[in-house]
């Protein structure tokens, strides 16, 4: 398993109630492509949004997004941490 | 105090000890503007570095990444999170 942070664009003025309903719509289909959601940040003045996940591949997360109905390109896979 | 993401390009084949060093340089400096930097990922096949912190605003965030050796201009506030 490795971590995965991918980003959105486009969803200016978006609330922490239109991100919770993503963010669930996304966990909601994850298990069967062996993807976990960590957490979603949402900038609603920019319209960015960046999810950590960890999951098998980077095409795993993507199709969960895609299933999900918001669908992103731009993913990094995250193997260093640190805080 | 809000919380940000910040975004920083170039470092390919970053190590988790360079990533740890860094890290390091802003939380020797965070305090005196009030900043936390709570996380950070790097992705060393692409170069991304992405940091997630709390403080007074933007400006204040990148003032510490200047001072510490590594500038960005890319920075995102994120009032929202789900998990």
């Amino acid at each position: 398993m490795s971590q995965f942070i991918d980003v959105h664009t486009g969803m200016k003025n978006l609330t922490v109630q239109d991100l919770k309903r993503e963010h669930d719509q996304d966990t909601a289909l994850e298990r069967e492509y062996g993807v976990h959601f960590i957490k979603a940040w949402g900038d609603p003045a920019s319209g960015k949004v960046f999810c950590l996940s960890e999951g098998p591949n980077k095409q795993a997360v993507l199709e969960v997004h895609r299933k999900a109905g918001h669908p992103t390109d731009e993913i990094y896979e995250v193997p260093l941490s640190v805080e």
